[in-house]
């Protein structure tokens, strides 16, 4: 079998077919059973973790996966980066973790790093966010949670909600969904913050039906997922009316009364107050769930970058 | 014999009985040789570090303990916690960890953190120090001390000197003075930072001695143990007050000149300026071994938390 | 074989001599064989690394031998140093560490620190930068790089370019050349820059010949080896001057013209503009090989300090 995942770089989850995302379930599936033990199959990797902006729970998963596969991390986060690369370029960085690290996971700012990052490097580079439009081991997480709560991607309805227009993991997940045969994508918005030309194109070429809508109420009896982004105030240019429609964007009991009883609602975290902690408790609630997955899928993920599959088992 | 130790979470010294301590006493003994090497007993474990508030004594010491014992540790600290949870609420954070690591020490600034962590969490929580009353590894290791260099608790004369209302260290010593039987407890301080009413309850409930001083020459005869804790001069409405009395809170060779051959003098540490450097060198001070001790105890702890005792010999 | 590193401190490249020198260097080469895989020969050690100063490819590269070697660390970082040792001392903190770690890694902005932490801990103290004026393991990594890529260092023309005053690594490089016989040494700096007067102490002690160079131009044929440092602007009383003289130490290709085909240039990194980029794809520029055999240099150290070479092979 040719090998999809092997020494590449994940820049964006489009680099990947449907069968090596398929070959990354699967692994993942069998990584549930090892993800509160240890499996001593990278003992010889270590992974840098060069988090140019700060994160907990991509870097702890990260870091917590390649830990629990025996393996080692390095890395910075943060204030500590801006303080200690002050006037160093991105290249001469990167290229300094590549000759002590076997693996790179990367988080800045701007847009692109993450490529230009893994032009320099000999090893894997993972795009662990950059800029406000990529992040694939999210939407692989994402996709791999509805894959394993609801049985099948294809064939669902799924409502995307909140600023889809900034939120970073929006375009890595309808990217993703690409990959599959969802029957229909209800992007969740106000108008100010839809999505932008080039993410609705991505839809559009790849035939997948989707449609703009204000109101959840309008859908919410449709939809098998339910993704929460968070909207922010700070991108909307006049105060009076994020006033005016956050109240439509806010998750509650209320909002849930005509769905379907298997709905199953998802957020990459952290939350603010999108989701009213009463829905925690409800059967609905799957991103708890969907974040202690991120574990077992980043375990799988580098069990296959590193080649180290036929070990597992 | 019945496990006191194993999955449970250590918020106060008192969820634990005298058995409990001493057994856990028993163990850190038995640490205490491999404190320098490594005991591989707890290599599928990963323990999370939530350190809100920064530390180095307490958070390196766990980190350390685990890393003897063949673990992991995953974690934040300080600043980056602030910048990362910015808008997360505690309970969501925790629920992270909670799905990525088996058991989470956690330090925080407000009081009943730790507490409403634990209710959390489905795995132990360890409070490493939340608001200014609770600290309950640092009380484990303040008794082990005493109990290692004097052979025994009981019988014995403590002064507590210093600020006995704030100091996060002194509730929890008190607390774990109860499980056992000294003789004598001296509270020494001026009357502005004498322990809240609460603490005298639980000496009194107890039915354990206790007086309020004000200057240590006049019980420095008959003290067996000194506990120093710092006086901080944000705590004083009244610098003129602060100034009069900073001095009678200072450890030097004076003060020293009446106590016993045996007196150990025990400190949390960090120390700024309560003991004068000329005192470490006598037989008295035992404050640096207490902080040594810290190691082996958490390697005990951890180990019997994790209900690995058995691997140890 | 008398053993020159077992348990030392490494406070300054000149507490070892040339066959000790030597002997690391031989132990790295073997090391580089090992320095993309792991070797268990540290599994019971944990170093402690103590960055009151900030830094990446210092702390990066102990971590990263350290755990190649099976070993652990533990240790802080910049501000939350700063934040965490508020008030306590140095000797303190260093007790501290010295009581949970088997050796301590400390990079402090103050002289003589590394050697006062030396004199208080009971384990080896590794000077990783401190003041202005020490930075012995970079220095070991410099020669190491020259040994390395042109077989030898006895005979070789250095030239030292930059602010030879005030860079940590030059005082360190110049006393390390001292151990061996370099035909020539060419200080190629601005006068207001040169290296200190007890820097120049050094060379005439060991009776090495050198110069005072303003422009590269005059000697750029000559050289075997460039070590480029660079010069801040604040450095400069008048910034007139400065704006004058940067240009002339700054490295091109057109610097590069009359060189001899085998000059080698080093950096001790980060750079900012010292060197131009078009130089790096040059089959002169070598500072990224260096900076990678960082962590065989470093692993090599710390295998001999721990005492475990008969374990290497």
């Amino acid at each position: 079998m040719e090998r999809c995942w092997l020494g590449r770089d994940v820049l964006s989850i489009l680099d990947f077919d449907r069968k090596c995302i398929e070959e990354l379930f699967n692994l993942t599936l069998i990584m549930e059973k090892y993800s509160r033990t240890r499996l001593n199959i990278l003992e010889d990797k270590v992974l840098a973790l060069a988090f140019f902006e700060p994160s907990t729970r991509t870097r702890l998963s990260f870091e917590t996966a390649m830990k629990r596969l025996g393996g080692s991390t390095i890395g910075f986060t943060g204030e500590e980066a801006i303080s200690v690369s002050k006037g160093e370029s991105i290249a001469d960085t990167v290229r300094m973790l590549d000759s002590y690290a076997d693996a790179i996971v990367i988080r800045h700012s701007l847009e692109g790093v993450a490529k230009y990052a893994a032009e320099i490097a000999n090893n894997p580079v993972i795009n662990a966010g950059d800029g406000t439009q990529n992040h694939p081991t999210q939407a692989m997480l994402d996709l791999y949670t509805i894959w394993r709560e609801l049985g099948e991607i294809d064939g669902i309805c799924v409502g995307i909600l909140g600023d889809l227009k900034y939120a970073r993991t929006v375009k890595s997940l309808i990217e993703g969904l690409t990959l599959f045969r969802p029957s229909k994508i209800y992007l969740i918005s106000p108008p100010a913050l839809r999505p932008r030309r080039e993410v609705l194109a991505i839809l559009e070429n790849a035939g997948l039906k989707y449609s703009h809508v204000e109101n959840i109420d309008e859908v919410i009896r449709e939809l098998d997922v339910l993704y929460v982004v968070r909207i922010q105030k700070e991108r909307f240019p006049d105060v009076v009316e994020y006033e005016r429609v956050k109240g439509s964007y806010r998750i509650t009991l209320e909002t849930l009364k005509n769905c379907k009883d298997t709905l199953i609602i998802l957020h990459p975290l952290p939350r603010v107050d999108e989701i009213d902690p009463q829905v925690d408790s409800t059967r609905h609630a799957r991103y708890f769930k969907q974040a202690a997955y991120g574990v077992p899928l980043r375990m799988a993920l580098l069990t296959l970058i590193f080649g180290r599959e036929d070990k597992v088992r």
